[in-house]
């Protein structure tokens, strides 16, 4: 339970404000490389922080990320021309290159100088594992570019895909780092997902349906251990990585499966990107593998055709089908584990009400990530270190192991808990 | 014409507001009983007074209304199951009982005692006349469960039906006891409503367009009186009965007919529900009536399958037939005594600016009503005692009779507007 | 660049704003004569500044334009009978004559003289040019009605047509005296207006694609002068006439050709009426013009059938076709120089925000068009005269002249610039 004044601080995420300035410090998911494929391809709106923006890829194949409204008359670069390296505004025919330098400006006389007055707001891109990354802080505090473990491989060993979530990012963020809610929202969907097939965890997972919670800060975030009784000697624990600001690692099944990873980035306070990720380390993803996740299954979703919107949505109740609940298929009715989370959280509104709740020990990973981005916001603002910024806070893996019931997890589990490019993870 | 406060006080129901308060000190007309129509069947929204609701019906067959919300992490109580005498939260299980209790909490460790600190808002229920009911006020002045003639009656002797309407439930309800707009705005349609065939009172009716209004209070609410001349020495009485604080029963026409009856019950402050009641208290409604009322004629009306939205509505200009208006076959055009009224209310806006309207004598009802309301809305805030709650304020009956000129119609019709159990009501 | 508190000045133009009693000043074009074909036809709703109103056509072919809500209780007169001689309220039969008197009360007892104390709002009309102009301010102060030489021809020689654009009406003018966008959005489709066929000028405006613009003040309005060099000793001028508070005459190509000419009018703050003109002085407008004009090319918009939204709107992303645009065919992929103009104007958002704008020397129209609004403003603030108002601020016309390099266009095109009934206009 919040007060209404951390809610707001926690969920505002505009220029200015506390949260939207802690989140400027990191690179940004800001679209997928493959909605801007080729150079000179048309312009695509991308909406980020509350901030609306125009994302092309000039001749030259390097991504530009600018301002959405022209800087002349403010009329949308979603109309311009992509063209000899820079973004020409269909209104006047100004012109803008990747940094936001006003190229050309032919709507005013030959000579005229007044195009070097003009700075359009831009902001720096890196692409990496498929994603188009943004920076929207300031220039002298950008940091090194992501080094997720997902980030890092060839193409042919990751899977992503985006949604558009109709809630705050932090509201669906809690949903990704809430272990609980597995065993009852996904109770009769645990053997659905292809990436889970055939592992011992699974059997411990239905065995015991109360877990206990272990969580403890991080360098860069939280590592939060759920743990379940195996016998009389061992625990299985899942350790789930939280990387501040917004990405989570799911603790793996098996590593002949992929891994499991998301973000969940505000485009404003009421919406946000839901990304997810599989991916493998040591392996490319087999075609059967990636079918799937294009026909949305596991935690990836379906969509309206053309679009990043889930089929499933609050205009239709999430399809559910009400036999389906009855016959235990689906314990809420909503078929597909991504869409029983999203129609969850959406029901609680764009933003929850963090003052109406009652959390309970199983909650502990949602009060303590809240506590950590509260801090943070404040060190931040006081100049001091934030966290989450270094290569190593990326270079982090999820692990799922069998510890003796004495061995505290962030011991048992130390090496597993490192990313280490070209070796093999750790799960039972 | 009021003024822009008075308005305010009048239409605000969420609350703590005054009318919100007053409102809840009254049994309210909640859903449809066929809505949740057996044991664990899944649970439906509700919202009233602008509170979000979720009702169901357990295994035990006892109607259940919730806080649509979730204790726990506010999730919709929508997607939750139905099951062994409770409704379960699909995120994280959590159990709640048809009181509140909750009965189950499975995400916490074995032997937490946390449950029993959670009490979920709860209202009680009672099921009477087709219709759950709820009582959304302080326990320890709860008044006993609606008498109206309609809800006591079996099943075979009544017919009930709600629509979506999209104004305050005053502006609806303003509508039900305003007999002067009868004569023009249904005026080609008043023989269309399969109740008021055969009727002499139809004659009288056409004969006098202008009939002269007496309104006094009933113990329970108001008495509208409207007289037409019929020759040198009688008057043709029509007496519409409103009780507080929402619930009309239309004069009939002829002991022949069925009864007619509305209530209008906010949603929030700009939607409310309009259900309307046909009923005969000494006999079983015959098929072709009920035919006719099934298919959306006379006061009921018809719907957008699959819900309770009308099939014209202000997105279709309520499907205006300007042949039909110019042929005098409607006179506004659109087809249907409900649809008649519910497009005029509906063009007033959601909430009507009654500081721009000029009220004349044909008025006089509305304006006792509104008075009536504000002045027990003030009663009732300082301790005093609330009108239309007590069971004889429910036992009456509307009436339509033909009375000598010197007699005043609360004494001619005086036994007439009592509603006594198996006996015929009076009717011209 | 403006302040934000002169942008509000400018764009809001309700009952007693600064710029909405400047606009009540004008005649206004209020709908097409054709909306209300012929006596005692149904009433349309119209909207004009804010005010949402109601007009028809009475028994003897008067155009009234009343308050849409009665002053009863406030019910749409869009449901109204219009019968002899006034339109009739369908709730309660009120009745109000063109002048918005109440000349009949039949709810009210028979001798009651209510009906004399109400005075329903209504405004005067006139019929002139296919158009129904209303005047909305003080009865007092009301001017002659317009003379713009479209609305004087017969039917025969002029064309208009009326679409929807959403945004504020001001953001839609200053695109009507833009001259410098002619050259970037239209780039490619200077030729497809068939007003433009075979005409030198277009061959000057393809050679010199930035012409010196020079503004003066008009009596009424501005004179917008932009000039392209020809060669050695000569300019080509193309002269827009604004006549204030909204029109433009858009200058000819060739007197072979009708004239163009807008009008922007706001309905409210966030969506105007954008009115397109096109008339020949001294001819009829051919068969084969008008199809064109009914298909809705040239400044014409194509429509979504009944009605006056266009079929490229937001919600298609005006049907860009990036294939176009890459192949040269539209600059922006818009199709159409209306919509072309409307997709730009409407994504600057419903009212674009002028304190982020950089204008330059292009923009000297726009720059003093709002300064001569917002001192027209203050002036009749002050009781002082208003420019426009005057018959001869109507009777002007643009042009398109070749002159001698040293004269200035005033005196070169001085003669060209009044608009003299039956004459031949002035256009190379």
């Amino acid at each position: 339970m919040l007060t209404q004044e951390q809610n707001e601080r926690l969920v505002r995420t505009g220029p200015g404000t506390e949260m939207g300035d802690l989140l400027r410090r990191y690179w940004i998911p800001a679209l997928l490389a493959e909605e801007i494929p080729e150079p000179d391809c048309p312009p695509v709106r991308v909406q980020l922080l509350g901030e609306r923006l125009i994302a092309f890829r000039d001749t030259k194949g390097r991504v530009g990320l600018l301002d959405e409204m022209c800087s002349h008359r403010t009329a949308s670069l979603f109309f311009a021309r992509n063209e000899e390296c820079g973004l020409r505004c269909a209104y006047h025919g100004w012109k803008y290159d990747i940094e936001g330098n006003c190229v050309d400006m032919p709507s005013e006389p030959v000579g005229s100088r007044f195009r070097e007055r003009i700075k359009h707001p831009a902001y720096p891109c890196v692409e990496r594992g498929g994603v188009v990354w943004t920076y929207m802080g300031p220039a002298e505090l950008k940091p090194a570019p992501p080094e997720l473990e997902w980030a890092m491989l060839p193409g042919s060993q990751r899977f992503v895909s985006k949604r558009l979530q109709e809630t705050n990012f932090l509201q669906a963020m809690e949903g990704g780092i809430d272990s609980s809610h597995v065993s009852f929202a996904h109770r009769f969907n645990m053997d659905d997902d292809p990436m889970h097939a055939g592992t011992e965890g699974l059997v411990y997972l239905k065995n015991d349906t109360r877990p206990k919670f272990e969580v403890s800060e991080s360098d860069g975030g939280l590592l939060i251990g759920a743990r379940r009784t195996v016998d009389e000697e061992r625990y299985y624990w899942r350790v789930t990585q939280w990387i501040m600001p917004w990405y989570t690692i799911i603790p793996p099944f098996g590593t002949h499966n992929p891994l499991g990873a998301h973000a969940w980035v505000p485009i404003d306070d009421e919406t946000c990107w839901a990304w997810s990720i599989n991916y493998h380390p040591t392996r490319d993803l087999r075609e059967d593998e990636v079918a799937s996740m294009v026909r949305g299954e596991g935690i990836h979703a379906k969509y309206i055709p053309g679009t990043y919107r889930t089929l499933a949505n609050a205009g239709n109740d999430y399809l559910i089908d009400r036999q389906a609940q009855r016959d235990k298929r689906s314990f809420s009715g909503v078929e597909g584990i991504a869409a029983q989370d999203f129609s969850l959280q959406e029901s609680m509104g764009p933003i929850v009400d963090r003052t109406k709740e009652r959390l309970g020990t199983s909650d502990a990973a949602i009060i303590l990530a809240r506590r950590r981005l509260l801090a943070a916001a404040e060190t931040a603002r006081g100049g001091g270190p934030v966290p989450g910024l270094a290569p190593e806070h990326h270079r982090v893996r999820s692990t799922s192991v069998l510890l003796p019931k004495g061995t505290p997890f962030q011991e048992g589990a130390q090496e597993a808990l490192v990313a280490k490019p070209g070796e093999e993870f750790v799960s039972i």
